[in-house]
């Protein structure tokens, strides 16, 4: 595939104009997935689906010039696999049952989880027979903190929970996070096995930690799940999407084995190592509001970061309410069509 | 008051141990607050009560060896005193009437709002008699973004309404921060005249900005409230505490002309210019959780600043849930007495 700008890019070569994909581009901005959307019961039957996952990442690259797919699924399928009861409420989020009482704190066999995914790895063998031969496939899995703090809250929001547990229980949190990773591992790997050319690592929750804990939850669990992803032999680009890392973000960058550094909207300059690709971080709200505002934040993101290996994207998933028309404007800003 | 640990240090002394002060400590978790609250039929009318809002300062100086007392207000008396209704809902939090149509887009004189707020001012002048001679006594606003955004909202929370209008209705958004740097100032000013010793700026809301809008919305209207307040002829210094302004916290440091940078939770090491003094940042579940959390947390607060001057404070306000006993076992680890 050595026609992919976007492989290129994360090989440490500068592309211009930059490969261009949107988180969640495959989501409820369209009319035609949420209409698809329709033929699950639930959510989780949906990213089960290994038809209608694969149908979901085709929509949004029928309509725009995209440099990349990115599966269909979810972060907390890793959870639902482990055992935990996940499910979604319309309008509102994730919902798990939280760890509280020891009877929680049981998780089933990894090899038993993986087992359970085979729908997941069977979308991607599907969705990589689907696209052309040009366009390679992102799979991801969560942060393994960011899905603990599902797992430790029951829901998304406000971490403070989560960290009480951490400091209250440090070794169920310690031995979870260490579960995490190498079901992570497992999943990515099972992942690339089955197609997908690059992986995203989704830490959606690395906001608001203290060092000790950003190195405890953050740094060292990512540490292992790529040294245990290294160890099965997946030599895949990783990128880390360390969302909210903040003054953190350098030394996430240079100490976890990324291979290349997503940046949230708040990232005001390059602050990967030299010569580390980048990938972000234009703000989502722009997707909503359009016009002149968007062309100047669009020139923003492609100016600060032309001094490194760089795939634009947004700083953070596009929105339901972003219009069709202001992604059409956004590609073809960004391919210097407009 | 030259002997101030806390004026000495925001002089840039480096003083050990260092002053301490705990953001929120006239609050909930005390018991006799919680009883003096219930004297005022309301959160704002307790702030107007200079009696009330005098006891509740010397509260918590009365329990704990505090270097330092502040005021006992709320952000919120500014869009107050500026004409737009403000109340506060039990166990939630602050609610105005939002900005939406053109007939909330009017505001009072800055003249007007100032009388308005004599009672906090008569506040500040009891609480200063009522102090003993060496303790300081910081008063406090709320950044003109931070602000704005409860005016733009009506409420807390998810800043994505905020942002929104600001990309939608700039020049509005623009003449609402000039007219917030403009009240700002003025009433920081009298507080200063009526006797306080040092001003703290509440960037609450820092986080998540683009980098044109971080200038935009908060550098340019910190710089603006700074400027005037030194043109008025206020020479006191003043603690600047951008939360979650995470990879902008050193532009934040150098350009807005604060004298000293307060740090949340998450701000891993001395991102101030060299000598600048810094205040926090101790994760302010640790008064929650308490036993060895809380001496490990400490000890990384003070190894990490004790290369600057350094002010030791929480990195956010202490929450209801802090117990009375963690917070005098935190002021003996400070002052290494434990």
């Amino acid at each position: 595939m050595t026609n992919s700008a976007f492989l290129r890019v994360l090989n440490g070569e500068r592309v211009n104009p930059p490969p261009l994909w949107i988180m969640r581009q495959a989501g409820r901005y369209l009319p035609e997935y949420r209409e698809l959307r329709t033929r699950a019961k639930n959510f989780l039957d949906f990213c089960y689906s290994p038809a209608l996952a694969t149908e979901a990442v085709l929509q949004p690259l029928r309509r725009f010039q995209l440099d990349a797919a990115i599966l269909f699924s979810d972060i907390l399928v890793v959870p639902d696999a482990l055992g935990r009861k996940v499910w979604f409420v319309e309008g509102e989020g994730p919902r798990l049952e939280p760890l509280i009482g020891e009877e929680h704190w049981r998780f089933d066999e990894v090899e038993r989880a993986i087992q359970r995914l085979a729908p997941v790895y069977e979308a991607v063998g599907r969705i990589k027979g689907s696209l052309d031969a040009n366009t390679p496939l992102i799979g991801f899995c969560g942060g393994p903190w960011t899905v603990a703090t599902y797992m430790l809250q029951g829901q998304g929001g406000d971490k403070e929970r989560a960290r009480r547990v951490a400091y209250e229980r440090p070794l169920d949190v310690d031995r979870l996070l260490d579960l995490l990773a190498e079901m992570s591992a497992r999943h990515l790997a099972e992942q690339v096995k089955a197609g997908a050319d690059c992986l995203q690592i989704f830490e959606s929750w690395a906001e608001g930690l203290p060092p000790l804990q950003f190195e405890r939850l953050i740094i060292k669990p990512t540490q292992k799940l790529i040294q245990r992803l290294r160890q099965i032999g997946v030599a895949t680009p990783i990128i880390g999407f360390p969302r909210g890392a903040g003054a953190e973000i350098s030394n996430y960058a240079q100490r976890t084995g990324v291979t290349a550094l997503g940046i949230d909207t708040s990232v005001p300059k390059i602050l990967a190592p030299h010569g580390m690709p980048v990938q972000g971080n234009l703000d989502p709200l722009l997707l909503v509001v359009g016009g002149t505002a968007l062309e100047s934040g669009v020139r923003d993101v492609l100016e600060r970061f032309s001094g490194a290996p760089h795939i634009f994207n947004l700083g953070h998933g596009i929105t339901p309410e972003a219009s069709v028309e202001n992604v059409a404007r956004l590609v073809d800003l960004v391919k210097g069509r407009a």
